[in-house]
């Protein structure tokens, strides 16, 4: 009974089509446009893909083990779906291996911490590093700071994330984790321990990669749990003097080859014409990957394979694209965009999910000005899937990020990230925190998406002059 | 300006007591009790009481040398808070370390799991058991299974704990955790992992205390998180021969002496008559031990000192009592009724606060039924800070629950545990979990109930009958 509606929707479409009666192109494309919504909702392929992927790959750091074998369910998944083309493009990516992380306070008040390395973090010696900290606000404060009240010490960057929708906290905080260990480096200090980016309150620490800057020495740097920070925060009201001990044992160990994974719904009029819909396969290795990003690969796929299975295929080619490396510096999304340099112009319009799985409420783009409200009207059935119209903010999606540099027009369809930093990556990226409902929202609206833009007759570009 | 209202009515008070006007004993009884629930809420004293136990102490596993600090702090925070009396009694208690615990599912697909080992269990040869698991919904399933199925593999039981606020869930399936060792060596099995027996969903499992049986093997028992259990369901779907490998180096290591320590509020007319209010000290090791049990501590030491601070002591002694090694089997509570055996006919009424800090919103008595009404119209005031009557069904708190077999009445003070298993044993078992409003409204009933139990004139025994 589940596809009842779309039961009845189809033959009718399908008659409309093969011409028993003519109805206009844009009514049709309109009403497999609406079709795409029922089914989505009717269908749990979404959560089996994210299902499949958790439990029989689960974490999948760039270029280990883990990630060759997601590369190889990639392919198998696509392949299983009947999409016209499945095929890999190599990616050299950066291999980091975790080690062991663990830090206690030794005075005033031994305690242990729960703390993770960074993502490329260096190791501490074997024995560790112990030392005082020296606490800020910020990296901002931070950056401020007297390099004789650092030197020598563990900096320790105690920032919280604010909980919103938008996830705009995370946009505030992550400075010092990306930033901190090259400016407490160039003021001297021994390493770095910061309060994790995230907005829960769960005895978890939050990894997430950080960078070096060349002619500056590498510092290791890990985060600690929110409860932890409170904790020192606590010891810190009592004594300024708080000695920590931190030792870890991650190992930047080269490079390897990995893979971004494509699935194509071959255009039927204009092949060459691309809409791009994204996602990144790699995850980090605490958890099992679901939300950042099983869930978006799920998205687009289950929203790839609604179109293939279309009575009719849409004028442009609808591409998958599940990104390499993306948690490691956006590696795939780098890597794309150079290997199709030469068909970024063909690039219609693309379009990354990377922010969970909660209900998309709104699409944003980044196309002409002028061509906007059109791009808007064309898009508004989404509205019945809960997906309001919006601005000419969009960004994309990290992996797509680079892309409007090139002239490709994007859209970022955004979603409720209110929890999405509570389990960002920790150990708890897993299945359960998925709503399958939601997920199913999010694969109608990125099937209306691509469906509507590969049929759409709108002229995207130029884009808007950066300001 | 916090402590206007009780500055305004303890003069009153305090005028009625030298004789100015003779107030009825109950009236004032009613009255001191009324500004107990006013100053307890005015009070952070609680608050700051589980933050220094908890930062300045943190984990207190019995018999580690936590717990020494714990027992020192307890007696130098029950001094300087200027008790009658101040002493600690010597407790004989096992020592058990953690070690280390992991596993991995290898077969038939590699996943790590997060786990932690039961408190007491064996540890696992230095290279694992790996073994295929064999699944049941509970013990009562393990206990029907035929031991051929059993033999050679390692046990996993999958119940979940049912939310609710009483916390009844955690009765129906703890039973898997304390005997499902045994249960499972007397079929042959090799280990045992069960589902966490915790409400959350976070990837932390959520350690507790199990037990052997003379003349059985003992194998090694650990659980897993919530989400680990969910991934080891989902590979079962897909194939009946899954392969873990577990790996524990838990010790047991021994006897040490803990103490209880005991604070009193020395009774004026009544000395010898003891109203018992206890919590544990000792605390499981992965969290800071705030809602299992500092918040008990909180509560029941800051409830006695607004007793100690009253403007007249009451008639019968409050004894504040903070019982050693609870988690690791009510070691404490029962060296309390073995040494205190002389003097439990003198024994008023005992109950403990151990499920930690949600608000208390019924008291239910263990008394002779004939007084439980006319009790319940004494302690009725306690309902305007929240409180209900209940019924004559307590048991009181773990470390008190032995004592009604030597006709002592207890009071079972019920709080909101709605979340409480969501933290329960694990290491998000910290201070931010305790809300301090909640906290101080536990505090204004508990002395309320002490101060009116040291001072009634009803006669609690003998109890009724066990069913």
């Amino acid at each position: 009974m589940k596809n009842y509606r779309t039961a009845l929707l189809l033959p009718l479409l399908i008659s409309s089509l093969i011409g028993c009666q003519s109805p206009s192109p844009s009514n049709t494309n309109q009403l497999l446009a609406e079709s795409l919504q029922q089914k989505a909702l009717d269908s749990d392929l979404g959560f089996q893909i994210v299902e499949s992927l958790t439990v029989e790959v689960g974490p999948r750091l760039a270029g280990s083990p883990k990630d060759a074998m997601a590369v190889a369910w990639a392919e198998k998944k696509l392949q299983s779906l009947g999409f016209d083309r499945v095929y890999k493009e190599a990616v050299e990516v950066p291999v980091w291996e975790r080690g062991e992380a663990s830090a206690s306070i030794v005075a005033p008040f031994q305690q242990p911490l729960v703390i993770t390395a960074l993502g490329g973090s260096v190791a501490t010696p074997a024995e560790g590093i112990t030392a005082k900290i020296v606490r800020f606000d910020s990296l901002a404060a931070l950056k401020e700071a007297n390099p004789d009240d650092v030197a020598g010490k563990i900096v320790f960057i105690d920032q919280k994330t604010e909980r919103h929708k938008t996830g705009k906290g995370y946009g505030k905080s992550v400075g010092g984790r990306s930033r901190g260990a090259i400016e407490a480096a160039r003021k001297g200090a021994l390493a770095i321990v910061i309060r994790s980016i995230g907005t829960d309150h769960d005895r978890m620490a939050h990894t997430g990669t950080m960078r070096y800057e060349e002619g500056l020495k590498r510092i290791p740097a890990a985060a600690m749990s929110a409860p932890d920070a409170d904790l020192v925060n606590a010891m810190l009201k009592r004594s300024a003097d708080i000695t920590l001990t931190l030792k870890m044992s991650p190992e930047n160990k080269g490079s390897a080859i990995s893979y971004n994974v494509i699935a194509e719904v071959t255009g039927s009029s204009k092949p060459d014409e691309i809409v791009l819909i994204g996602a990144h396969l790699d995850s980090w290795d605490e958890g099992t990957g679901a939300i950042d990003d099983g869930a978006g690969v799920a998205i687009v796929t289950a929203a790839g394979k609604l179109i293939q299975d279309l009575p009719v295929k849409p004028a442009r080619t609808v591409r998958v694209v599940l990104y390499a490396a993306e948690e490691i510096g956006l590696v795939g999304g780098k890597a794309y965009a150079k290997a199709h340099a030469a068909e970024l112009d063909k690039h219609y319009i693309a379009a990354e999910s990377d922010f969970g799985a909660g209900p998309i409420y709104r699409i944003d783009f980044q196309v002409n000005d002028q061509v906007l409200p059109k791009l808007q009207q064309l898009t508004q059935l989404m509205q019945r899937n809960g997906v309001a119209a919006g601005d000419n903010s969009a960004y994309g999606g990290p992996d797509v990020s680079m892309l409007p540099a090139s002239g490709v027009p994007v859209a970022s369809l955004r979603q409720d990230g209110t929890d999405y930093f509570d389990y960002h990556h920790t150990p708890n990226d897993t299945l359960d925190k998925i709503d399958p409902k939601a997920l199913a929202q999010n694969i109608a609206a990125y099937a209306q998406f691509a469906y509507l833009m590969a049929q759409s007759e709108l002229e995207l570009r130029p884009l808007p002059a950066k300001q």
